[in-house]
């Protein structure tokens, strides 16, 4: 159903060349899903280029009354760039230069579309990079890592995304181009940066950001810790950094995953353990050392059958290859996945994955665990078949279990995948109503109409000085 | 002149103890200034202890229509915490609990008005401290650190302020206790967090704040190095940084500074230097090794004079202490400061010194630097005598200078002590209106009736949907 009058797509086509204008159906239909379940579809796709052509197309929609998603890459997992109710969506694919580089401070200004990996490449030379690495990362985009304060393996030592984010320029709704923060330490005024960063293109649309970039470690060590029970290795995890180590990532995987990933990437994975660790520690190479040492004789004390240490820059690719994998490992499993992603204090994550398991079991579903262990953030996963109904309403049940869970030990909803569409209705669980009404506030003070990216983010597309709680409309067949 | 109505006192003694109530007329006189030279006058002193209390007050000032100041310890050097036209003063030098600490995380919950040397002395037996250490960190508090997003010399390595804060509760004008963020790495929905740190008091009453700890550095080296020319210090710093070494502080005083502090503390400071450079680097001792190894290189290249290394920590100490007493030593060469805060990159930094010595000569001023050289975050100190009017004229030209001359190099106009008073009809050299009409909104977002803090941070008062850079109303007699 679109709500756009019929002449939208030629308003736009006098803004950009014929080719950004999309208005068939079938792509329409393809702009309509990210990589959650959620679906919706796209009233009209524009690709803009500059941030002159996204001011005039969001002054454009204003005037024809339409909703603005929106969109990088499309890789995120909670719904957030799923257009719905005809909205335009606003891809921002085209958008990929690398404006500027400093290496004195160092950084450098992205345009959205700038592929995350891309972006670590382009600086390889002066001996930097990127921090925040999602697994999505050779598809993933810096300004949907900025939408949903992206993370990664790595942010157990470097911090997510906000913490690399020093400036951003943002299109509001009138078309305004407005200029926050930048390499400087702390900024005078209000920082607004906060509510950009992981606002999932509910207040405007980002069009160049500042990111940090960070020195190459002069040495690395990556090693597989194989354990024979959930138990023994989340134990490993909290005894390595009560050691006073912060190894750079710390990613645990659980049997299923591991069976899963071996599969699908064939990288000598142990099938028989019941959970591996993969810790990398990196730095000045006396450091390194030194890091080595505490994960050898902690990871002994605590049971690991086996440390494999990465030997040369391919068996550390490898290594990490089989992580990154393992969403996509799950589709030889079953067809559709629906997966969380919250986070509980360290020291509560065995019970939090005891409490899974039995979760999984209670509701005859396949639930697979591959996670950021080293800063209590779970992935669980729960593999499924969408055309089953009474699979699809077992795992709705088992998500709302989940959540509960984690929430109930002091965790929160979400780590890094963002909130989007799939856990908005979710938020009262660690929101009261006063904490909904000032994010319902502060987001209109930047989005006053409501015109970007509605129904994402807050329960019941709550608005500024409406009841926050209430249940809102969500347009039918969007969600499992 | 107050527009309290006369029974305010009476009303605020229903709700604390009768001596936390104050309104005798020296009292809200001292508690009319703080550690800049604006001035004002409190309407009346309240001093709640608990968020229950604080909460209680805030929404009786409401009802009364006072105004809402929050103070701290009354640090401050750019006017935040002065109250204007008779407001209500909340003092939170009460609430000084550590609420919980987290080993874990590490983190603690403190209350506002624990002072920031008293948390690090605290957790000290843990290995830990708070890493944010401005020089006025035995006096200052940990709400005013966060009201002011506060640095010091080890935010060069540990960043400001915002950087360590993870959570906080915040009293807003309705009396909502306001729940942000935590202990956890991404807290889902819109961060507020950015809307509340920096805003000097302007959107709410931080009631509570849940603060990164950072483990001591099993190593530290310091070392004062002595450079024959301010150029030669300033690009020694550059070339320290451009070798891949980040110091936890790089600290710079000029000769005029050297002599007024080497008076006040008697450090052995060498009275002969153009310029001093204090670094310090701590980390594992290899790493310290190869960093202090870099400093003796690099000193000797850019023709250092010497290379005083402290030897033990009582050395270290007397070094810090020359460098923290400075401000407090420039009450013997004059009886009033007036003090920058600029932010300039650090490649810039000698050519903006050049300038503030021709800006000092041009309007016959005695002008002293000590700053953050790692960070180009200078604080060019401008020494006067109130009574002086005519100085007192030029003092505020010589101020207006430096900031342009900052802001010319693509600089900041803030880097720790925020805006104030004193530096909020600047904030249009850095921002246009677009930028500002968004900071006004967001902060009304919160505090729509414009209860707290009012006349401080944006230029004329702006409020949501006004014309921001119009000139707005500021009391005679508050500034210069």
């Amino acid at each position: 159903m679109l709500l756009r009058p019929p002449s939208a797509a030629d308003r736009f086509r006098a803004l950009l060349d014929d080719e950004w204008v999309i208005d068939a159906p079938l792509e329409r239909l393809l702009y309509g899903r990210d990589g959650s379940i959620a679906e919706g579809e796209a009233g009209l796709v524009v690709l803009p280029e500059t941030r002159q052509e996204v001011s005039a197309c969001v002054r454009l929609a204003a005037e024809l009354g339409m909703a603005v998603v929106p969109r990088g890459s499309g890789t995120g997992l909670a719904g957030g760039a799923v257009p719905l109710e005809g909205a335009l969506v606003l891809a921002l694919s085209r958008m990929t230069r690398i404006v500027e580089i400093d290496e004195d401070v160092p950084c450098a200004w992205v345009e959205p579309g700038v592929l995350n990996l891309d972006l670590s490449e382009a600086v390889r030379h002066l001996g930097l990079h990127y921090a925040p690495d999602p697994s999505s990362q050779a598809a993933c985009s810096i300004g949907g890592n900025v939408s949903t304060n992206a993370g990664g393996p790595h942010c157990l030592k470097y911090g997510v995304t906000s913490e690399h984010v020093l400036g951003l320029e943002v299109v509001l709704a009138a078309g305004e181009v407005l200029a926050l923060g930048g390499p400087a330490p702390d900024a005078p005024g209000y920082d607004l940066r906060g509510l950009v960063v992981g606002s999932e293109g509910t207040v405007g649309v980002v069009t160049e950001i500042c990111v940090r970039l960070t020195p190459n470690p002069p040495a690395v060590y990556t090693a597989l810790c194989d354990f024979a029970s959930v138990r023994a290795a989340g134990e490993f995890v909290s005894a390595v950094i009560a050691e006073g180590v912060v190894p750079a990532a710390m990613e645990m995987m659980d049997e299923v995953m591991i069976a899963a990933v071996e599969q699908f990437v064939g990288a000598g994975l142990p099938l028989d353990a019941a959970a591996v660790v993969l810790v990398e520690a990196d730095g000045s190479p006396a450091d390194v050392a030194r890091q080595a040492a505490v994960v050898q004789r902690v990871g002994r004390a605590h049971g690991a059958r086996m440390i494999r240490v990465a030997a040369d820059e391919e068996e550390r690719a490898l290594l990490w290859k089989a992580r990154k994998s393992a969403f996509g490992a799950v589709a030889r499993v079953a067809p559709n996945y629906y997966l969380h992603d919250c986070v509980v204090p360290r020291t509560r994550l065995v019970e939090v994955l005891e409490e899974i398991g039995r979760i999984a079991e209670r509701h005859d579903l396949v639930i697979m665990n591959v996670f950021h262990a080293g800063d209590g953030n779970l992935h669980p996963l729960i593999a499924f078949d969408r055309r089953n109904a009474d699979q699809v309403a077992r795992v709705a049940a088992a998500g709302r279990d989940i959540i509960e869970a984690c929430v109930a030990v002091g965790g929160v909803l979400s780590g890094e995948h963002g909130i989007g569409l799939e856990k908005r209705d979710y938020m009262p669980l660690t929101f009261n109503e006063d904490d909904l009404r000032a994010q319902a506030c502060a987001r209109d003070a930047l989005d006053p109409a409501g015109r970007f990216n509605p129904h994402k983010v807050l329960p019941g597309a709550a608005r500024c000085g409406e009841a926050v709680l209430e249940a809102g409309h969500l347009p039918e067949g969007t969600w499992l």
